[in-house]
């Protein structure tokens, strides 16, 4: 499995991934979830990635071929598509194109092919946006009211999100959020693995103002995680009941 | 959906369960999911369920008939089970047996007719027992490694019970624990809903020692989960990175 999340903020999105992949519970293994795609000051795009590692990476693979051979038309370039919700459509039929024909070949395994993403970028003169893309194509939107996405394992690391963040949490609170949220799903599921990729587009910069892969031994990220231990505790010891 | 948890812990048995039940996400209904069986001083049992409200009520009800009728020879008798592993049998067997009934009823439409259950229980002379019945019938057992079972939405709860509870846990603090597990449910599930159902069940006492239905104006798990929220809050902010 997988966890990633991605924050709409009023300062900017904040987007965190798991690297950990398995086929079975044996077969473990380290693949990046998250690709970023930016033609500095006029466009940057983040892609985060859950589901079958085989249906993602040939959708992705199908989106780099769009950029470098946009003349081609098979899959439009989304570095040149006019809008991010023209980006959104253009993943979500790649994808369910993909997954149409990986599917037609696995009909006789019952392995499943689902996988779904979350896109999240700016153009230049355009909004932030940030899209959930469903295993079928089509996607659904964050707004002020829900300011995150979550694909994969997402309910261990959703009451942490509920509870701090809305659109005016600053950059730095989301980093924390978005790492508190992976920390208590990592605790929970072992499918869910470090290292983590980390990334931070800033409002109206259309660059990644930040990106960073946070590994097992980070000290700070296990100094956060045992800080956060402690104060669940001792908030649980300190309730009256 | 449903949440139920359950702790065995040296000081005795704690159980927690919601009562929202929904067909459908516009049919909505307050249905018990915590039962009990008692003979004081002798044995005790308390059975937590999810999953299929057809499928947890006709097998809870073939259960009771068992008791009422332990001649029949249809259902055993749970009250008369020499251990607590005959009666997690036997709640497998009825549970399986029921379900394979209501599915072949049902083959034509495509609802689940899954459930699972928590039995809980201690017979003078033997050991505090806890088992989680899968919709197979078979169970597994909790242990001291791992000292708690769930039932129905179990993630949004799982980080805090992976937290704060050992075999040695209080059985005030595994109240407080159960509660903030729920309360965690309860923030990011609608399918989840107070009132809640409480017992506990203390160390060779084979009696219900608490029992305890927490409503939703309940002003205590208000100021907890108030007070939660703030504790959440506060060490989110303490916390540097």
């Amino acid at each position: 499995m997988t966890y990633c999340v991605g924050l709409l903020l009023k300062a900017g999105m904040v987007l965190l991934s798991d690297t950990r992949t398995n086929a079975g519970l044996d077969n473990i293994a380290t693949y990046r979830k998250m690709f970023t795609f930016e033609e500095p000051g006029e466009r940057c795009i983040v892609i985060l990635t859950a589901g079958s590692l085989s249906v993602t990476q040939t959708t992705l693979a199908q989106l780099r071929e769009g950029i470098e051979h946009p003349e081609t038309e098979e899959t439009p370039s989304i570095m040149q598509a006019h809008t991010m919700l023209d980006v959104a459509e253009i993943v979500g039929n790649t994808l369910a194109s993909v997954r149409q024909d990986i599917d037609a070949k696995m009909q006789a395994s019952k392995v499943s092919t689902a996988a779904s993403m979350i896109v999240a970028g700016q153009r230049r003169g355009g909004a932030m946006r940030m899209f959930l893309v469903y295993p079928e194509g089509n996607f659904i939107e964050a707004t002020e009211d829900t300011p995150y996405l979550q694909i994969g394992e997402h309910k261990y690391g959703k009451p942490i999100l509920d509870r701090v963040v809305t659109p005016d949490t600053s950059l730095d609170d989301a980093r924390k959020a978005v790492l508190l949220s992976m920390d208590s799903t990592l605790r929970s599921n072992l499918s869910v693995g470090m290292p983590l990729d980390f990334a931070v587009v800033e409002k109206d910069a259309c660059r990644l103002s930040r990106v960073e892969r946070i590994e097992a031994e980070n000290e700070s990220f296990r100094a956060m995680s045992q800080a956060w231990s402690n104060a669940l505790r001792d908030g649980f010891q300190k309730i009256e009941i």
